[in-house]
């Protein structure tokens, strides 16, 4: 693992790293934000996942989230989207919504993007056993949030692995992949045409799948969001949430639109909730 | 005058305009952010100046001001840091010191640079007048602050302008340019050989100059800056005050650099200062 950058924010530390990933089969970047109470003792985590077209420093240039973190004690991991580099495939075209910055946070099924998009074993697996070596985290009190594909994210890897994550957040999440254009391509690409197989990457599936866990879960949704009826559909969440007879907190925040500036806005709730729940 | 862009942000909004300068003679960006309180009644106002390489996007999307404007009812001006497009001279060897994105906030006099970099004039003149006939701002409340070449940038537009600029304050200023390589580079290409000249942009000689003004000045510098000895040098600036019988309120902060990540750290400090000045 090699230091790509440091410096004091908030009391704390925002730091840079790029190591090599043996799940993804490439070089990885991903930014850690400690906060000051890491220097004494273990802290609680957060994993965030950024939506398409992000790399790692998105969220940690443009979400004023470190304010919080640094405050409530939090360490935040934040990954990038997906593999990089020489020789990893891309979209055909280059398209924003698919292969680079678009890995989907699944396990790819279908060559060649099986050798290298298994960005839910990636973050579940080796980013978190590594965090886990590296830093004073303390991953028995872990959350994960994330915004639009990062949403969907966090939602799948959160809902997945409940004993892993205590309490799940995003901004503006994709609700149901198998249910919107953006979903429907990258899940076809990555997993086949099976589409019982793209179940597995669903949050309003999940949720109905395994109605026993009980995360506290809390959506933030833009109402003057480009992609909301369209890619979006939180309705979907609400309505699956509702079927399972677990509780979602949904927030429709009037007049926001899909950008890091709605993010900002409300990052600090995100913090506070999960503060609460870890 | 265009409007580019308009999101949302901490119930407030975030503007982005294009229009025609006659003072620097192209086609100007500069970003707005307006606080709820601009719906009901005239509020505050601050123009933000940006440092070396920047536009004016880096301040607002790195620096997390607009929840302290929003709350403390203030509108945040966000210049450009020189002319662009095309025609516009650039250093021959496209340089990050001098030329397109390091205008110096000066009005050159030596050919061709002359022709466009009238920053000053653009911004306390021209700039100045679209804010006040466009946005419900009371320039009679109104302060200056930046960072690094910006930091200089408010610090002279405000000594030389202290019946418009009632505040000062600057993270990281070059506080003598006439006393480090970046400063002594941009005024001999924009300003000519006599020296003389330079003093006229010039914090620390406007300082002596004008003895009788007192506006209050608030400067942060980190005590890891990588330029702090080789160009910011704000012992020169504490040097000029104590020598001028004014007083400057400087605080070094320990372990931090030159990044927007120390800016964030202390900004609402900033926006604090200038509510209880303005």
């Amino acid at each position: 693992m090699e230091e790509l950058s440091n410096n004091k924010c908030f009391d704390g530390e925002q730091l840079r790293f790029s190591h090599k990933s043996s799940t993804v089969n490439c070089e990885m970047q991903f930014s850690v934000f400690l906060p000051p109470q890491a220097k004494e003792s273990s802290v609680p985590v957060l994993f965030w996942l950024s939506g398409l077209t992000c790399t790692d420093e998105n969220f940690v240039f443009k979400a004023g989230a470190q304010k919080y973190a640094s405050k409530y004690g939090i360490a935040i991991i934040a990954p990038d989207t997906s593999p990089r580099g020489k020789g990893i495939p891309d979209d055909v075209e280059g398209a924003y919504d698919f292969g680079l910055g678009a890995g989907f946070y699944l396990n790819a099924t279908e060559y060649p993007w099986n050798l290298n998009y298994q960005m839910h074993d990636y973050i579940n697996n080796e980013l978190t056993k590594l965090i886990e070596k590296e830093f004073p985290v303390n991953l028995d009190r872990c959350g994960i949030f994330g915004h639009s594909m990062g949403g969907h994210g966090a939602l799948c890897i959160g809902l997945k692995n409940p004993k892993r994550f205590k309490a799940i957040s995003a901004f503006a999440p994709i609700c149901s992949p198998i249910n919107c254009s953006w979903g429907k391509k990258a899940f076809k690409n990555y997993l086949g045409d099976d589409e019982d197989n793209w179940k597995n990457y669903d949050a309003c599936e999940l949720v109905l799948e395994n109605k026993a866990v009980q995360q506290p879960v809390l959506v933030d949704q833009g109402s003057d969001d480009e992609f909301l009826s369209t890619q979006l559909k939180p309705e979907l969440l609400e309505k699956a949430f509702n079927k399972a007879e677990r509780s979602l907190q949904l927030r429709m925040q009037n007049g926001y639109d899909h950008s890091y500036f709605f993010i900002a806005s409300f990052i600090q709730d995100h913090l506070r909730f999960h503060r609460d729940n870890l």
